[in-house]
Parts: structure tokens; C-alpha cells; sequence
């Protein structure tokens, strides 16, 4: 049994972290599906997926990290194609992927209760995101 | 058609690595599944999955890695939330993933000769965890 | 429905980043699926899959972010395994990930267009590689 749809973000642009936790929930609801897995990819090459706790402090420290391992510049070879800034969205989104696997138990998305799904932002400037929600299940 | 258990593990705190290759198998072989996917999530936030060649050097050399890309510090905003010392272990478990898929091909998961599954600990003391087995397959 | 497949790629050694988009496009078409997900997984420890916008700089950025992260050295306990000089290789594609799953909708990956799924080398030598393809869908 397989269900498709897709979620609508809005973001404010560079660091901006989103706990998607609840939307994701609702649309295993409303599948029906009691057993199997949710899968969410972000459609684009400059945002990412993952699990975290949600708490203000990490809110802050996870893109302090990415801006630590790849500087925000224009000192990427990206820049001679696109001339746009944005080198390091594209390195930070590529390396934390844009995927990301759920178990669904009970017709709900199984995690810890500190763990919520996150939608990071890496591109400088607000954008409208999609994110396919791919639901398989019994 | 699905099948989904929980594989239960004791971890000695932080950096402790452990193959939990066999442990998967068994359960691939229990499910009766030819031909599909085993989806394995950490529950929690400070623990990671994923696939390594489970050798003593780079049992060593992943956490020491992780080490100097998120070191273990308390000048991490996190400790405003919790004050337990552990915001860098919820960022190199967020870094990594809590998520692994892996093919399963005649009713074993489908590795290369040198390539372990592997469950990582990154909290800073010993934990019980919980891992979910999810099999999707014919 | 489930349909497992191969893909075979020669790569050219370090660094060698290569777009299979087409490919993966190639065997969802002739499995027929319309909805679901392609699960995609390097055989082996020292490669990676993930997604990017396949353009000559991030080629060049990618891979040279990597190589700063997880410098090429002897100066890993692999080498007191193996002597092959191959640590940071295991290392890189232990952090990025042998696993990645991407949407499928109307018969085809559903990508951003500016997003490419990539495979990369990061042993220190040419590898023939495989790729396993399982996709799960109507």
C-alpha cells in the first residue's frame, strides 16, 4: 500500500530550521496505514532533512556546526557557474542529504520524545519548499 | 508485506561502536523476505546507524573523526536547556543519521565482504536502546 | 511490487564523482512502477551515494570540502590494518552514506531540476562498482 503527497514549507532563508514533526504525523493519519515506513525527501539541492531534538539551544548550535564546517563565502568553484553566493547551501544540503526514513507504528511516525523531524534551510534567501511524503505500508 | 520488530541494545556510553550486522541478518531470515529492504531507525537523538568496514583501526578512527568535527565541549547552547553535557552528542548523531536503509537479496541483507552495519552511541554515558527493524518486501 | 536490479559503474579513482541520474531513470521506467520509492546502495565501504547539482564547480567544491574534513593521510589506526593508505576513504564514505532513497511519481526519480543523484569514489584507486536498485511501488 502506497500513499504520495506532498508538503508545503514556506522558509526565511539561511539557517532557518523547521520541526516538521506534526505535519508528517497528520499525513500518516490520514493514509490509514498502521505498520511500515514514511519517506520525506526535500525536492532542490540546497535544503535537508533529518531527526533532532527540537529545543531552542540546538536550534542554534546544528547551523552554528554547518557554518563551521563549510563557511558561508564566495570561495567555492560554484560561484564561476552561478555567481550567486549560495556555494555552501549547496555543500551543507549535499552533505547532511535530502532524505530521510521514518517507522510508522500504530499509524503513527515512531521516534524518541525528544526527537523530532527537522526541515533546515541552507540556501540565503527564503524559499517555497516541497517535501514528498512517500508512505508504505500495511 | 511488512514486518516490523525492535532490536534491543546495551551501549557503554560515548563512542561505543557495535555491529549489529548479525543481529539484522537473523531478523532479514526470520521474516521469511526474498527480495526487498530493511529499514533500521535509532530512537532517540543521540545515537547514529550506518554502514562501516568494522575493523579495530577505524573503530578508533570514526569517533576520533566525529571528535574533531563536533568536539565534545560544554559551549554548546544546548546546555542552557539541559545543562547534562551532551550538545555535542546530539549533533554528531544528528550529522550522521539515525536512519539506514539496506537491500535484502535472498533472504540476507545485501553487503559488500568488508561493510558492517553499525550502531554508534554518542550520548555521554551508557544507554539501552532501541533500534526498529522494519522489512518491506516479496 | 518489488523489483531489485544492478547497476555496474567503472569509476576512475579519488575524487571520481559521477551522475546516475539516467541510469536510475532508465531501470524505473522498465519497472513499470508509477508510485513509490528507489532505494539505491553501494556495495562496499569506500564509496558514497547522495544528491547535488551535478555542475562542473560542485564537482570540484564536493570533493575538495571532503578532503579538508577528512584529510587523505596514513595518519589513521586503518593503516595498522590494512597498510593501503585508505583510511580517509572509509572514513568520507562512512559519514556520507551508502544509502539513499528518492521518490518516485508518474514513472520517474521525482528530483528538483537542479538535483542530481551522484555517486562518488572515495577510494584511492579506479573501482568497478555495484550499485543495488530496489524499487517499491505500483
Amino acid at each position: 500500500m502506497i500513499h504520495q503527497t506532498r508538503l508545503a514549507l514556506s522558509t526565511q532563508g539561511y539557517r532557518h530550521i523547521q520541526d516538521i514533526t506534526q505535519a508528517v504525523t497528520e499525513i500518516v493519519i490520514r493514509s490509514g496505514v498502521q505498520t511500515g515506513v514514511v519517506h520525506l525527501f526535500n525536492i532542490g539541492s540546497t535544503a535537508a532533512l533529518g531527526t533532532i531534538e527540537f529545543e531552542p539551544g540546538l536550534q542554534t548550535d546544528f547551523p552554528d556546526l554547518l557554518d563551521r564546517l563549510v563557511p558561508p563565502s564566495c570561495e567555492y568553484e560554484h560561484e564561476q557557474t552561478w555567481h550567486d553566493g549560495n556555494g555552501h547551501s549547496h555543500l551543507q544540503a549535499s552533505l547532511l542529504g535530502a532524505s530521510l526514513c521514518v517507522p510508522i507504528a500504530h499509524n503513527r511516525p515512531l521516534l524518541g520524545t525528544w526527537q523530532q523531524i527537522f526541515h533546515l534551510e541552507c540556501d540565503n534567501k527564503p524559499r517555497s519548499r516541497e517535501v514528498v511524503v512517500t508512505i508504505i505500508g500495511d
